[in-house]
């Protein structure tokens, strides 16, 4: 079955928009590349800080309230349709509730050919990335590195940890069908 | 019939955006806001400025390929999903071919209720605005004035020339059901 | 004597970028556009949300730290320096202490020719400028609309309230010799 | 001498930017991150794109003209005056003309503690990381890669291709005096 969506989950700084955007140069047909921060992006500012939509806690812990989950649904719909649609689609994901979120995208997506992509980075290194990258607000990358992989289950895993997002990318090309 | 899409229509620098973030800011109930820039920042960089994809002309005109029109069909279609799947949706338009933009739209929310409004705005007072945002390419908001409204059916207008964002939200928020 | 620098002071979303914008295209020679917001960029991601340098708090109001005061000083030096080794300088500012703020940068451009503009607009229409910008924080703009004008002395005076940046623009490029 | 300016040179995608943020975070005091691109912003759009500014050819090579140069001297001499003023600076610089370029910035930081670092990263990395970083126009890292270096001296030297923006941050902050 033809690759119609792939799917990159990993944490806050581990480069998934760089193999997306890799994914995007190195694939022949053109994929359409969206994620959370897509999302993030389309809601009411007043979501984007409070405990009704994205909360961010001092730690850099993420918290999602219950009109953030309510957008979610209908933009992973959203998602689905468009590759129904024939658009290509490269979702890059933060999995905050780790096999209970593959499963709602599993849901959405049923029927279609999926690619579960994996990206993990060191904790270490993730955490010196989001230094690198100017965040104010500093643990996301920590605190999302593991347990956004809990319980989900993978057609290949990326360690973005000693590899470039090139190469990554090619890695996850060869297995697009 | 409640309203479940805001489509708002008018040429770039006509002042879309800024009305579609207050009517996030004033409507009781959350609204998603994207359009067309979404859609393009999900492009491959390749086709954001290509023959195939979207080419920006000297004088300012947008030309858009083959490969832009696939991908914005299932855009189309991801859109309307989000809305039958709950969200309310704010789409911030640019209908480069007037009449036939409206019937892919039309086409693709049937069913739903939607509110159609034209953003108008003088050419002049367009132009300045589009001097002020510092774009370096001059040129698009004169070329798409009076283009994407011809043979466009609005549910109400509004018009920026002489109105603030906030004022104009507001009109069209007494029409949102 | 020729104009070397045009300071802009006005409160936040009062439209100062945009009519440095729309200076920088109508006026004959290059000139630089910088401000507040370059110099927040530079600084430590550390120091763009403490009490040592800047706390934006929940009204809106932003109380600047002594680290930020230290750099601020050198900045203006700086700024001052570009302009006497032959820069044309816009400057975008936010005179939150008023006179003492003008008086600073009175010190620091002394010798050259300097034109004081004052931005003002209405605190309502401010007020919904920044809702169709986005901001997330808001009250930025009531909170300082009129504070920054406080003993301040301006060579002229334009009003963005029902002017757009480009008029005001225009009225401002009467003025530089 | 005690270090006033930290001066990073390196070609484009050589990851100057991340390893001046993870110093902006490990330095007990407060630095100031500045750069070429700080400058590009300052200028009006019409010298971002044109001849007589700077301009970008199709293999990714920047050419700059007359009055950029005349821009970028005005902006070298007030750097300069904001660490003799008493700031702390970390400047991020493409030395495009080598070593005259790095005779620009020592005539302007006479008398001045400077630390002269050469940032390198391979050709082949540094062009991944230009397409993991979206850039439209390709090219550009390859053809600053070996030439921003030609002739130019350095204190130290760190190489991004095998080793983080925060392990190289940290080389440098050894030599910081």
């Amino acid at each position: 079955m033809a690759t119609q969506v792939i799917v990159l989950n990993g944490g806050s700084s581990s480069g998934k928009s760089g193999i997306a955007r890799c994914l995007q140069a190195i694939l022949p047909d053109p994929w359409l590349a969206l994620g959370v921060d897509t999302l993030i992006e389309m809601m009411p500012a007043s979501l984007q800080a409070s405990a009704s939509g994205i909360e961010l806690a001092p730690d850099g812990e993420v918290i999602v309230g219950p009109e953030f989950r309510a957008l979610e649904a209908a933009w992973t719909a959203g998602v689905s349709a468009m590759a129904r649609a024939g658009a290509r689609v490269i979702v890059d994901e933060v999995f905050l509730g780790g096999a209970a979120s593959q499963q709602r995208w599993t849901d959405a997506l049923s029927g279609l050919g999926v690619l579960w992509v994996g990206v993990r980075c060191e904790d270490s290194v993730a955490a010196g990335r989001e230094i690198a990258r100017g965040n104010r607000v500093l643990g996301m990358a920590v605190s999302q590195a593991q347990a956004v992989h809990r319980g989900v289950a993978y057609d290949l895993q990326v360690d973005t940890t000693h590899a470039e997002a090139l190469d990554c990318a090619r890695q996850i090309a060869t297995r697009v069908e």
